[in-house]
């Protein structure tokens, strides 16, 4: 399915996407489940270890069968869970029953989005690093680069590239900031069939409580609620964990879970509050934005007429040989156009109703397996596009010059509001501006026509200089370099 | 990769828009235009033989790897272009450089993804009909069945369910006319490096007005612009078609090729006229919101406190044994969540710079692939649940009796102004329908109470028979059945 | 509020959208309805005489007093309904009970926005004409007029402006003919409380069954249920219509409601089915794409740079006395970012649930009101910018040629493909392409020295005039500026 | 411009945006900006106090009027600032050369922008903080109330209504965090023309360094470029602060003017480096879509049917006396259906080209000003729902034991498991349910016929009860409420 996906083809978040990724992760999800259960003194430690190895088992399960399979409860939990229950039956029998227990689909697959967002997002994370990293040399390679602020299209005043480039490193630090506040606080999922965690009570008592069915070996020793769970026939009742002091057997095992899976434990079963799922959202679709700037002004300057920057290794066509396109750049900014939109719907999906919704759920998967990959798929190109960015400074000062000295208009005005008022100054540069910009003629020559040379300033020379009007943007590249991949943003 | 899309698994839409399914429709695309240029007398017929023969061939290109490849072009027509190149050589050398010749790779994507919806809207549209007839039948046989008119969440006065079937028919034809008039303009794609065919009249002047290569064959009888092409060595130059009398190669070429694909002719070129996927956009969001509509009133009556449908099989939990989940309703709903906001990426995806853009047209593809996807798997959904439904007048008749007869006060109201005046009877109504809201005392007696028997209609019980206050309910259904599936929506 | 939206300002569709036109349609609505009803022989003509007189009358209603009134009920019906039932009950107290009778707030809201769309769109639908006539005008003038055809941002091949300019103008009809379409189906709205027209039934019986009450004059002959409605007081019974002949009087009560709006008759009330809602959706998100990609290439043509085409009074800048921005083109721009997001949310709104939603119909207000807002001003400002384009064919010849001949090497490659084969003929090129990039020699002399002048083509200099190397540039702006603006787009 | 809008009729973040807190805001940043520039020493502190004296006067500009202006330069800044400077003009000649001195439309506009929402957000976050108290003392009120568990639109376990209140509260909490954070966070707007601050330099340097213009009054001692800026003419020289000690007079002015707004300091002008903008247009997203969970839950469980929550005044119907529509919660999900696209296109805007775009910014405005609106009108709404919340407890209880006891099925698997083993438990309670809900008969009775009476658990009350199975429920209502308003969301 990757062949109209060019940006992610081969990548790592290609890889921690797919549907392989995903399965591991659900099994992963099961497996934690009843280690978890395993340590909270709910099953024996014995199915813990069965249904682990069980899991960790490759190639038992395909994809595509699962998905047909799926439609029938309208996830692919319920059948993986009935394949890798008979898995486990087929080892050891009194195991099987410990496979998904209490859980509910939602709480597998949930954990298994989280599992799959957290891995996911290493490779992303690496890759803004290093797209911070080599923007961070071009920014101080080019602190005082000159080139034309363009604004609404036009020239405007003089900046430098590396002002620019300190920007785009912002905007990536911005990124990687929240990509990875956000991972810190992905958390576990479990609250069974409605959000109570009350099957885990349920067993709990059932377990302790009563004889062990006559399937089963004899049950040492019932205790109350917290005592270890018998466990029947081929998985002999050692080695169970005690369980824990708690008071609560559901907020216990969520905590015992969430540091099985290395997850963060959430507060409240999050069924249908949806906080991780849209801080996602938000962070990836800020992160393609930050990479789709630096993509917008990389196709800008590397226009035939502008010819500012190239890409390292631009692609070529087929027909038309001398053609360097901006590849990286395209794909970026095709990214960007899409990812915000995927963002609107998982927004969309906090309004759920119900302890599990019918619809909104099921809407974030795609949307959000497919916002990973396009901003993984984005980082790698923007990791590229920034590590072999191709610098003209020549042409940046031809552009400068090409307007004959228009780029510096908003100086001299300043420059000549101190001799004659501002409306004056105004109106002489305007007239100036306009035989330079209509007639061709150099904006020195039409100052010096309108003006008459007594009133011109005695140095004018300085005074054109583009190079010589860029302000603070050396010491705003300074500042802003200061600035590191591991600090958030913080007003200055 | 449909491990997360039960919808679709396993849907002849999944098949159709499936990577092998566009690797197929590219193959086409490029097979069909060389044929074209043979037809055109562009090229020798042989040529064209040899590479619709290849493109024909199964296997022989992975898109795993052509996604690869494909990310330093930036699409994947240029690695598939050298693969065939390579394999027609290895077939018949002089053949080769007929392969893509003109051509940009967008002309062959785009080509290509005019067939895939093509093709994948067949299903589609097969899925509404299928759809629309079952509802048809369901709105026949429940023409005249009372339930509760729900407005706001609540009870408002009663309606029939044939009417509410009706409804959904109505939308299903509408988004069954939409899709079939823009499947029916969808135009091929033909234009050259930046759409000007320049390249198409460049290798008929070269063809025609010179010696052949020093590799070729002698060509035979070189002529005017518009004569047979020369073609060289091992493809011997005989059943090239007469080239057309028409002035221009170029738009001649084009119209060729739309009927070589069995696709429209456009006016222009249309790299940057994206009409044809955005009207995609609009009648896929169109379909997808249809039958988002028919999902959302059947989980709201799926509800256990309504009960008045249900799916005919119901989804399983594993949790809970007494559980029936309307599940394809709930794959159709969480579609209706996702269309809308592709269909937005591809409406931006309009403004596109330039004769080929840097980004919106990589923006178009898989968003147009996934709401095709979303809509095929929503439709087959539609189709199972409305072909299997099950109704439960029963429960909606007692539904209807549940509020102690509220759900006609209006018609009371009616009934009473005709006696008191509007606003009297408005006060009436007010104050018999609180008690009734509030004590559960049945209407009847409550107006008995605050009118007194003497002011009371003398024959009460039909105004407050539901089912005797439904309306036009039977004249809608009537006139909304008469349309069929291939009426186009008129206003009546 | 147009603080914020100098596109719209002052225009046009800014009056035909804003609360008071929505206020006035709310009113046209309840008095045709009144007038309907009348003409249906379920009320008297004297009660359709004062109710349309009263509504008529201006500046009764305050919308910022009806919208804080309308938090009650959720809509501004409601307590539109009881000032105008007061105000008619002061002139003519018989009439009152009249006013909005049998209806739900949705019928009149839906018809109002209906008037409104249909106003608001007359505008919108002459500044696309005139826009498409302004591009009409400007593809004739420069049907020859040579310029780069750019690709991924770089030269590619030549292209004609005349093309460019005609793709536009394609666009524009394209866009005028979807709204042209949907603005001729738009449907009135009713259905009362839940879409049966219920009501209307039970008042025409009361009505013409029962005596009049003790607060009206007696009614005169009282006749079957098609009868004139009697009519009380101070509205004496003369002149209502005779009632149809048709057997439902609620379908011919929608007939004839259509009739008195100018609206078209819907064959269902659409409360929940939204296809009128969404198609303005499709049709106003496609207008301001296809109005965006115009837009687009004005910005990218603007650039300082590029410097192709100019606006014919560009925004000036406070600070910067030579700037003279692209402005129409960046609100055109600024607007078509937007109305795809609105068109999603509508799109969004088709999956309403029951007879009347708790949200989907409130949430279509703001966003339908804000896309038509926001193309009516940019289809004004397309208006401005087409009538009032500055071309400078100069600069579109000096780009052509500033790569040196790299926009032809297309062409070079057919012409000596002729002689060398294609793969040679490629691997030429390259050579010397690559020269002319990266050393600024013309491409005919690094031609000549990587081919040796023998085997250069005889005569070079046409193949390497970019004007002559247009293909059917010329022929596609012919037939493309065939279509009308009256005429559908059709396949060729 | 409200008559569409009763959500946020009459509300403070109403006020708070309209065009008069626009220009209210704009007026704000102008006047900030020259004291800045006095107390930076670059103007006189005269000249900013009339400048901030004739800012606050009330009803010099009309909003309409200002927008028609705008469309000449495309934004209203450009109008405003020359009625701004003739005001200033007309009080003090010599002040008005310093209105807008050195800054661009969008350092203005972005900083107005900031101003809205900080105050915007004021009101919000209360609405947030009331909703929050009131939804806990619902929760702690409700902490032990059953009620059914939903899932997928069924039945599925018991929970309670305090579980339900608490989650809700949770998001509201969250959203609460996130806006604060952002709020907190948002910066001033300055850079000039291209983002360097290039002509504070300029003016610093001139001001200093030339002889006073013949229309001023000489200015006092001339020192570096760091020393107070001469005053002319009717403003005297006295009382400009001394500048600065810092090196750059640019960076150090942005500090200045972000203490004289309140807002934060950036780090760099972020004229296309919208962080702010995204972060907020995260913040909103989440936040509607967290209050729209709520509105989500309290229609379904509002409906006619379930009857287990209503609004405290409900809407009423104009034609039905008996309905009590949960108008609130309609209102609220209207919003949320719609903020998340603007979102889309909040994010969208990140990818803007150059040093101040043509388009991106622009589309901005609107968007950003509606989802604050949406956003505020939704929290009212839902600090109004929660407030006056009517909870019924028997009717949970009702709805609970509708379905005969199902809802307990998974506990009794619990239960039986260990008496069977799960596989023979699953199918025995398979079998009862089905009996259960195809016959109607009570699940203890399904069970006794099912297992026979031998093999029941002893004490079967217990277990069907459904109110005795709501696992941890309590113990996380506890944990959820021991979170205040003022904590971040953090792992437990």
């Amino acid at each position: 399915m990757g062949l109209l996906a060019p940006s992610r083809a081969g990548s790592a978040v290609a890889d921690a996407t797919g549907d392989g990724a995903y399965l591991r992760a659900l099994l992963d999800a099961e497996a934690a489940l009843t280690r978890a259960q395993a340590a909270a003194g709910l099953a024996p430690e014995e199915a813990a270890a069965v249904v682990t190895a069980v899991a960790a088992e490759p190639g038992r399960h395909d994809p595509g069968t699962l998905a047909r399979r799926a439609r029938a409860a309208g996830n692919p939990v319920v059948p993986l869970v009935a394949d890798l229950t008979a898995a486990v039956a087929a080892r050891a029998p009194a195991a099987a029953g410990y496979v998904h227990r209490g859980a509910t689909s939602q709480d597998i697959l949930d954990t298994a989005t989280m599992l799959v967002c957290t891995r996911a997002l290493e490779p992303v994370l690496a890759d803004l690093a290093r797209t911070a990293e080599a923007l961070r040399r071009t920014a101080a390679a080019h602190r005082d680069t000159p080139m034309a602020g363009r604004t609404l299209t036009q020239h405007a005043v003089p900046t430098t590239f590396g002002l620019k480039a300190a920007g785009w490193r912002s905007l990536v630090l911005d990124a990687h900031a929240r990509l990875t506040a956000v991972r810190a606080a992905l958390p576990v999922q479990l609250g069974g069939a409605a959000g109570t965690l009350a099957a885990f009570h349920a067993y709990a008592e059932t377990e302790t409580a009563t004889e062990t069915p006559t399937e089963t070996a004899p049950a040492t020793a019932p205790a109350p609620a917290t005592a270890p769970a018998t466990v029947p026939a081929t998985v002999p009742a050692t080695g169970a964990a005690p369980a824990a002091a708690g008071p609560d057997p559901g907020t216990r095992l969520l905590a015992v879970y969430a540091a099985e899976t290395g997850l963060a434990e959430p507060a409240l079963p999050w069924h249908t509050l949806r906080t991780p799922v849209a801080d996602l959202a938000g962070a990836l679709a800020f992160t393609v934005g930050a990479l789709g700037k630096l993509a917008a002004d990389v196709l800008t300057l590397s226009r035939t007429e502008i010819g500012e920057l190239s890409e390292g290794s631009g692609g070529g066509s087929s027909a038309m040989p001398h053609k360097a396109n901006p590849v990286r750049a395209t794909l970026i900014a095709a990214a960007a156009r899409q990812v915000p939109a995927l963002a609107a719907v998982l927004y969309g999906a906090l309004a759920a109703e119900d302890e599990r919704p019918a619809g909104a759920w099921h809407a974030e998967w795609q949307p959000l397996r497919d916002a990973l990959r396009l901003v993984g798929g984005a980082a790698r190109d923007a990791a590229e596009l920034a590590g072999d960015l191709r610098v003209h400074p020549d042409r940046m000062r031809r552009n400068l010059d090409a307007t004959g000295g228009l780029v510096v208009t908003e100086r001299l005005v300043a420059a000549l509001t101190a001799r004659t008022g501002r409306a004056e100054a105004r109106r002489l540069l305007d007239t100036a501006a306009r035989r330079t910009a209509e007639q061709g003629v150099p904006l020195a020559t039409a100052l010096r026509d309108t003006l008459g040379e007594g009133r011109l300033p005695e140095d004018l020379a300085p005074l054109l200089d583009p190079s010589a009007y860029v302000g603070s943007a050396g010491a705003l590249v300074d500042r802003a370099l200061e600035r590191t991949v591991h600090t958030p943003q913080e007003p200055a």
